[in-house]
This record gives C-alpha cells, sequence and structure tokens, in this order.
C-alpha cells in the first residue's frame, strides 16, 4: 500500500500545468518537501498521516506575491489620500529611518500571517535588515525570495553604500541551500542607485546566479528624473548599463512604450504587475495585456502595505483582471484564466522558481491551498477559474501547505502565535506614532 | 434602570453623522425598530435582552448597495470576459427568457446571504418577478427599494409593456407600510424604452411620491443608440421629456459631460456609482470625483453578480477609492472618508431614505453593523476609515442588526438556513444550464 506524509482528497484540483489541467475528484499525495503523487481518486488505498478532506473544494497551487515589503504592514493606514512626495517625506521616509531589526521580524511575521490566511505561499521582498525577513520566514514556513534594498544614501542596516553589497553576499552565502528561503540582488531604482551600483549589484547576481530585482519606470515623476539626469527612459537606461537579461526581475513598468515592451521581450527581463499599489499611489496603469501579448513573463504582487493596504492576492487578481479590461475598453483581455497564471505558475516563472512551485506537478515542491466553496458568493459554481479572479476572497483559503509541511489548516495558523504576532505590532506601531 | 431590546457596547462607533462623527468606546441602544440611546461607555447602567460585545471593534451603519440585480446570483460564473453583446444575446438574455418566481425568490435569498455577510443592510434592486424580491427580503429581514423592470418588450413576468405599470403600482400599494420594503418605478433605460413608456413612468413615481430608477449613460454604444435615435445625449433626452428632478435615481453615469454635470446637479438628480462592474463589462470610468465636487449625491453598487461578479461592498469601496486616483493621477481624490460616506449616509441620500438609515444616530432604524479588528491585515490600527476602505474585507463582519433585528451574530445567519438556500441555488443552476 502507497504512504503519504499528507494526503488531500475530495477536492477538484486545478494544477495550472497546461499539460494536465484539472483533475475532477482528485487525490494529491505529499512525501516530505514533494508532490509524489496526483490522481483522479478511483478508491486508490493508501496509508497517510494526515488526511485533508477538501469537502468538494478547489485545490490550488498557493499564490505567489512577486512584489512586497513584508515588514511594512506596521505602516498599513499610517497615511493614504495625500500626495506621494508628501507621504514619502512627512511620513514613510521618517518612520524607515527609525526601524530596526525587531520592526522588520515583527512586521514581516504579521506580513506571513496575512498572506498564508489568504492564500499565498511563496513572496518576494525587498527592505531593510532582510536577515530577520529570512528568519520570519523560516519561523512562519514561508517561501521567499529576500533581498536587501540598496540605494546611494546610508542605510539603517548595513551604513555606507559599499556595505550594501558586501551584506548581501554574506546573505547569499548563509542561505544558499535552505530549502525555502532564497535571496536576491535588490538594488531599489534607477533614480536612487548610481550607475556603478547597478552594475556592481549586476555583477554580484551574475556571480551568484541569483535575480536582480528592481522597481522599474514605476511613476512619471521618476522617468523624467532619470531622462533629465541619464537622456534616457528607464529602460533605455538600464540597456545602455548592459543590465538587461533574463535574470532581472523589473517591479512595476507603468511608464514604458512599445519599443520598450520589445527590448524586455528581447531579453527575456521578467516583470511584476503591482495594480492595487499603482492605482492607490496614481502611478498610472501598465501595459500589462501589451507586455502578455508580446510574450513577456509577467507576474503579480501587492507592493508593501503603505501602498495599497494589504497583502491580499485575490482582490489583486479580482483588481487585475478589471482595470486592464477598462483600459483597453476590451471585456475579453486578462480573462480569469490569465490571471489567475500571473498568480501560480507565471508568478513562478517570474522568480525563476518554476522548477519547483507554482503548479501542482509529481516532484515539485508542495505549495498547495484548498478552498472551501461552501460559501453563498461562490454560489453557483459554473467555473471555477471565474469563481477564483471575481468572487473568491482571502478568506475562503482553509487549508496551506508549504513545502510539504501544512502551515494553516481549517484557517488556523499551525507556525505561529497569531494572537501574539498582532500583540506585537500594536505595540510597535504605538512607537513609530509617538516619536 | 434604562430598558434596551439590544446594546451594542465595547466598540469604537463610527456614526456617519459628521454632527457626532466618532464614540470611543461607545454604546448603543436600541429598542423595536430604532436606535434609542447613544453614548460613550461610563459604566451606564442599563438592563437589556441582548448584550453585543463589540471586541474593542468598530460599529458601523451597515453599507448600503444602491444598485444591484439580486436574483442574478444565480447566473454568476455563468460567462465572463467576452464581448458585451455577446454576453447578452448568448448568456443573459437566453438564460433570463426562462425565469420564473422561484428562480428570483431563490436567487434573491442568496443574495441577501451573501450581501448580511458582507456588511449590507440595504440595497436597491431592479429585476424580474419583484414581488418574489420583496418576499425574499421580508425572509431574510433585508431593507429593501425594489422595482420591477419595465421596457418595450414583453416581459415573461407581467407581459405586454403597458401592464408593467399596472404591476408597479400593485406592488406600491401592496407594500406601501412595510418597515423594510419600499417599492421604486424602474424603466430599464432609455434605449430600451420610449419617450411615451418613460414619461408615464415619471408620472407614477411622482403620483405616488416613489422613486424613478433606471440605467443611464452606462455605456458608448447607448450613448450613441440615443443619439442617433433621439438627436441628443441621454441626459439631454432625459431633459428633453421633462424627467430630470430629485426623485430620479440615475445607475451609472459613465458617460456624461460637464454640462451634463451641471445638469443633473442642477435638477438634484442622484447617481449610483458602480465601479467594478463598469470596470468588467469595460463600459468606462464614471466622472465620480467631478459629480461628487459639482454637490451631486453618489451612492455605490455593485450591479448584478452577472457582470461583478460579487456582492461585497467593501470590495467595492477599495475599487472605487483607487480607480479615481488612478483616473485623476491624484493620489488625494477620493479618500477613505468620502468613499464610506457613498456606501453609508451618501448611498441613504441617493435613495431617499436618509431620515431613516445610513448613519447611527438616535431616532434613526438601527440598521448596524460590528466589525472585528483582530485580523492580521487590520494591525495595526492607525485610522479606523482607512482600514474600512482598504484593508477591511466583508468576512470581517461579526454582526448585523437590520431595522432593531438581530440578522446575523457571530458570522451565523439568523433568519434563513444557508445551507439549504446555497442547495436551492445549486439544483437551479443546473437547470440552467441543461435548457
Amino acid at each position: 500500500m502507497k504512504y503519504f506524509d499528507i494526503v488531500i482528497k475530495n477536492g477538484t484540483i486545478l494544477t495550472m500545468d497546461l499539460k494536465n489541467p484539472v483533475i475532477n475528484n482528485g487525490i494529491v499525495g505529499i512525501n516530505g518537501e514533494l508532490i509524489s503523487f496526483l490522481s483522479e481518486d478511483e478508491g486508490n488505498c493508501f496509508e497517510t498521516k494526515k488526511l485533508i478532506d477538501a469537502r468538494n473544494g478547489i485545490i490550488l497551487p498557493g499564490l505567489i506575491n512577486g512584489h512586497t515589503h513584508a515588514a511594512m504592514t506596521l505602516f498599513r493606514g499610517l497615511a493614504d489620500d495625500i500626495p506621494l512626495m508628501e507621504w514619502l517625506s512627512n511620513y514613510i521616509f521618517p518612520a524607515e529611518s527609525r526601524i530596526n531589526p525587531d520592526f522588520v521580524y515583527s512586521g514581516t511575521l504579521l506580513a506571513c500571517a496575512e498572506m498564508i490566511l489568504s492564500g499565498t505561499t511563496t513572496f518576494c521582498d525587498m527592505y531593510l535588515f532582510e536577515e530577520e525577513t529570512a528568519l520570519a520566514c523560516k519561523d512562519a514556513g514561508m517561501r521567499s525570495i529576500i533581498g536587501e534594498v540598496l540605494y546611494d544614501f546610508d542605510s539603517p542596516n548595513y551604513g555606507s553604500v559599499e556595505k550594501g553589497l558586501i551584506y548581501t553576499e554574506s546573505l547569499i552565502k548563509k542561505w544558499h541551500n535552505d530549502p525555502i528561503i532564497s535571496i536576491a540582488v535588490e538594488p531599489h531604482s534607477l533614480f536612487t542607485c548610481s550607475p556603478d551600483l547597478l552594475m556592481a549589484a549586476n555583477e554580484l547576481s551574475l556571480k551568484h546566479r541569483v535575480p536582480l530585482i528592481l522597481h522599474l519606470a514605476e511613476t512619471v515623476d521618476e522617468t523624467k528624473q532619470v531622462e533629465i539626469k541619464y537622456g534616457n527612459s528607464p529602460v533605455q537606461h538600464l540597456n545602455s548599463l548592459g543590465i538587461l537579461g533574463p535574470h532581472i526581475i523589473a517591479c512595476h513598468c507603468v511608464h514604458i512604450n512599445a519599443d520598450e515592451i520589445e527590448l524586455l521581450n528581447k531579453y527575456d527581463v521578467k516583470v511584476i504587475h503591482n495594480p492595487e499599489s499603482n492605482m492607490k499611489l496614481a502611478s498610472g496603469i501598465a501595459p500589462v495585456y501589451e507586455m502578455l501579448s508580446s510574450g513577456i513573463t509577467v507576474g503579480i504582487g501587492t507592493d508593501g502595505c503603505a501602498s495599497n493596504n494589504d497583502l491580499d492576492l485575490f482582490s489583486e487578481m479580482d483588481t487585475a483582471a478589471k482595470l486592464h479590461k477598462i483600459k483597453n475598453m476590451d471585456t475579453t483581455v486578462m480573462n480569469a484564466y490569465a490571471v489567475l497564471e500571473m498568480a501560480t505558475i507565471g508568478g513562478a516563472k517570474a522568480l525563476g522558481i518554476e522548477k519547483i512551485a507554482g503548479s501542482i506537478e509529481i516532484g515539485k515542491r508542495a505549495d498547495i491551498i484548498v478552498i472551501d466553496i461552501h460559501k453563498p458568493h461562490l454560489t453557483p459554481m459554473f467555473n471555477p477559474y471565474s469563481h477564483l479572479v471575481y468572487s473568491a476572497k482571502g478568506s475562503d483559503v482553509l487549508h496551506s501547505i508549504i513545502n510539504g509541511r501544512l502551515v494553516m489548516s481549517e484557517r488556523n495558523l499551525l507556525t505561529m502565535d497569531v494572537k501574539k504576532v498582532m500583540e506585537k505590532a500594536n505595540k510597535i506601531s504605538k512607537n513609530i506614532l509617538a516619536n
């Protein structure tokens, strides 16, 4: 008789693997970190330590948040609805100048709680004190790609600019063989990083074969600044420095034209779309349909909680699907499947982890969520893809498995004491206001 | 000692009444249908049959869904991401030609379940067999403004066009004194109703002093059709027929210009904004910020489930706040308070029920919800308005009281067997596909 550490049964498996997209009344068998069995339930006999009954729900790859600043959960709702420069200068920068390792660990743990509760199993982070981010993810059991933000100013973490690369390299070495944490090189943007810093970061990224992640063409202001300083648009500037390639993950890409889309596609640059943040900060609408049509790999992200203000990919998918219909005045663009792809296998491809995550396939790591469909807002059921994108909420996610480990069962977080995590966050927030 | 039928205590009351906006650590006393007491908790002594502990959460007026087609829950996800005319002609119209009273009753009950579970206490409906809608609302305990759709074609309910007004008048008379149901006159739109029908509908509305509700300037196509047929834009056409006034509730108003905004404002026409439906159907973005700035009363609605695909006003508020920032490329427009207003007291004003609903004030009907804030995605708490619009989800609503009646307690619906409601909906949906 077959043995599995975990079995999920009695659900519709949407694998997000085009070779085998839907398994009705399916069974997933997990051993260790890996998916080891996948089939329709034909009365199969097996033994297991842990049987999860999906109760006719949907079994889906865990969602992938392609871009966030996790610890910024602690700034959630600190300041909204004010001009971008005022928001940055009067609220975010002063608050950030006072953050410390405890802030980042606690804020990231809170972010992991929120993300697991809303179906996310992997996220890609850019922030300060990222060693703490890694430690919080280890404790939460969350898969993550993590990078210390690099820029031309002194950092409250590593100090002067040249030490940022040293700190990043030490992270890369330390976490090299971790099963859920991996490290990227993350220069902040073209308007906060000199060409020298960008090129040194790119070299480090190529040396260790890890992604280079940066903000690109997010706002009109940024684009203007780069044009004035370097005589080039952001994408052209990156190209002139020789920093376009398949290892580049460019977040936002709002202000890019058709030629630049072609250039990004030619160099197989990956893009992360952050629709709600771009809307709330009035940055613009990225030409995502055009990028996807040209063949660019696009993932989806929530961005940080100071500009969204949550980390819920269900709401982000819903918004993305609708936003590009209105942008293009065409109901057929960005259909439900295409958007779900951005949050699963497309996101995995964008982050370079498609060999281990993003779909339910034998041999991949078990990053799987189970969604309850017995809710009025998911009734009746004509099309599960439509329901996942247009009707489902993060709170419909019942169970979550990351890297073969059950991290949420019946909406209870198993890897942390969520009450304590929230208490700590509330305590830190009082200090943010006090200072 | 004071006696109340229901007391809610231990929460922050956001009254949405500008004279008395926030009551920290507040108490609400309810007797019969009415709010009879409102104060800060200073150890007040009272007796009550039912004490609701808000557990430091938010006590808010119930949300008001200004425009929907409730029974269309049964078409949720039937067809998405296809061109509008194909969607209408191949899916919605054929499916609607087969609906019957049982469909409308069951679909509306499902809609009420979803709406109560996500914090809505009042909705405004336009559909067929609306007597059934009223009966479902009575059973669910939901406040509603209801109207039979009128158009130039035969209706599966009342038959030929002239009988629609007779049916509507019978509804008005039957429900005249009901505490939670009221009736409106609802011609569908300018492209489906002749000038004669519109004018007769307007006369009936004025005769009984009930609102006249219609779709207005929703799509480019509609606007073109009206211009070709009548040589006027939709708003001008309505004006030329003498049908602009404070009793008119115009849903959508996407394609209107500055002169028409002035005209709507001059006649005190009310507007309902449906951002997610307008996005999903690629109809356009209504100039809501401009309308609000001119002084027009604007409420918010979800529209029907075939074009959204849910009835969740929390997600609708979040989208509205962000959509108009990106439309105007300005982070300061449609701040959290302004958007929450559209879903509460603004919505009540739009529907003409501001004397009884939309805010927490002594003497108003008790339509109140309690929101749990002990969730990772609502932590920490800097600003409750920001959290309600940008971070809260429908699933955070714990309790709901409508017209003084507790209809949901700890997320359990008290007025219906939700499992049976969903079973019935699933059964009907099988017939929709079978035909």
